[in-house]
């Protein structure tokens, strides 16, 4: 699909495709964020018939979120981007011919993730209303990072004044208790992650996503359940590519939405 | 070595020997914590030819700290323990034929490792005077989790007011700057160690204790450098069990002081 030349679409867009054609998705080649195993692997940490509705906030063109309805059948999703280009593009992918079995259980939801209180619930994001919510926070975007050579104040500045905590806040505000929320984050600022599921959240659950058997995770997935009192697990790492950079077996099935992350819950 | 007959000996002791026989260790058969695995496993995340001198906070008997002077030439210990009687276990450790070796390398500080400022520096813990300090610290007592309903009340109290934070803090306070600080602790509280840590220490590393393949880690065994900068990182887990319960390859080798863990640094 030529995404390019529809005049509907905004600027320079590729169509992408994901599962192995199960959906496509319309991304702008050179603003915003591009998604790719991020996205795919956030939603392969949904538990196998994972059901009821679904927030993906900070969702860009909806990668993540359309993942996950793609592969459970009973979930709907929210796909809440503030950036009105990108929403556009989550927008539009809705309409191509490829996600129209997804497209009804999906709406786009342009919105700050990080408002609080009245303007949040009024933006659609009310108290207590998602069974799960996903997100891969926009801070990952590798071409910010070398925008800047201060890591920690362009992460901050591109989530938004409350950082990670803003996120964190609102996700405990919209889950129903017992709901499940999941996030790819990088390793290296764990502590701040958990910091701020601590108190909102328990039964946080820790996966590394090793590039190599061997190697150091750069990345990370958690899972934590509103207001649940159980302890933390340190889960083994996934690895992610061979020695000769190929995928591993485990990776494919994950990108593909054939496997799910190995929690045991 | 009959050590129970030994009038010398404090009560009913076992003469325990590790490292296929590198060295033994005297233990209580019924009171203070039995050192085993983890012990050892502490010792093996130093890094290869480990120099210089080392604190065991929290030493019990010793086994920690005679492990890391048996595989590393050129490092001395000082096994400091509060409890007067594993104190006594391990000072007459030190006396055994088999640690005639190693015996010179060590010596044992009766003290508290949680004390402060003047009275640590008395005690015989002077600033910036260690090049490593390990522990595995006494909240890991199974017997005392058992005896509390209340796990995380039993921790603190066994660790003393400060928790483990007092016990970070002595280490940043008495390692040279540069100077690499090891800890064996629960996954299930990786957030309040990585808390103590932070603005002390940087290149945190993490590294999974795995029983069986596929499990949660229970332990995690952690590195970090006074006063570095540098980020995080989660290393891939080290399996200790097959799925028939024998010791993996990997784990022989650690528990017999003939690999270190597998950290690249």
């Amino acid at each position: 699909m030529p995404a390019a030349a529809d005049p509907a679409l905004p600027g320079d867009c590729t169509c992408d495709s994901f599962h192995r054609g199960g959906f496509e998705v319309l991304q702008p080649v050179r603003s915003g964020h591009r998604a790719g195993s991020d996205a795919l692997l956030l939603a392969a940490a949904l538990p196998e018939d994972a059901k009821g509705v679904l927030a993906d906030l900070g969702a860009g063109a909806g990668v993540a979120g359309l993942a996950a309805i793609a592969v459970n059948p009973g979930l709907e999703a929210r796909l809440v981007e503030l950036e009105p280009h990108m929403a556009h593009c989550a927008r539009l992918s809705l309409q191509l011919p490829a996600n129209a079995a997804l497209a009804p259980r999906a709406r786009v939801v342009e919105a700050d993730a990080t408002l609080g209180g009245r303007r949040r619930v009024e933006a659609g994001l009310a108290d207590n209303s998602f069974d799960f919510v996903i997100t891969n926070p926009p801070y990952y975007n590798p071409a910010s990072e070398r925008a800047s050579p201060d890591t920690r104040r362009a992460f901050a500045h591109q989530m938004g004044e409350g950082g990670l905590e803003a996120w964190l806040r609102t996700a405990a505000a919209i889950l129903k208790p017992g709901g499940m929320f999941c996030l790819i984050w990088r390793s290296e600022r764990v502590d701040e992650a958990l910091d701020g599921l601590r108190g909102r959240f328990g039964a946080v659950e820790v996966m590394g996503l090793h590039p190599r058997a061997g190697e150091p995770a750069p990345r990370v997935v958690i899972r934590a359940v509103r207001g649940s009192r159980a302890p933390l697990r340190l889960y083994p790492g996934v690895v992610l590519h061979e020695a000769d950079n190929a995928p591993t077996a485990i990776a494919q099935a994950l990108l593909n939405g054939l496997e799910r992350l190995p929690f045991r819950s």
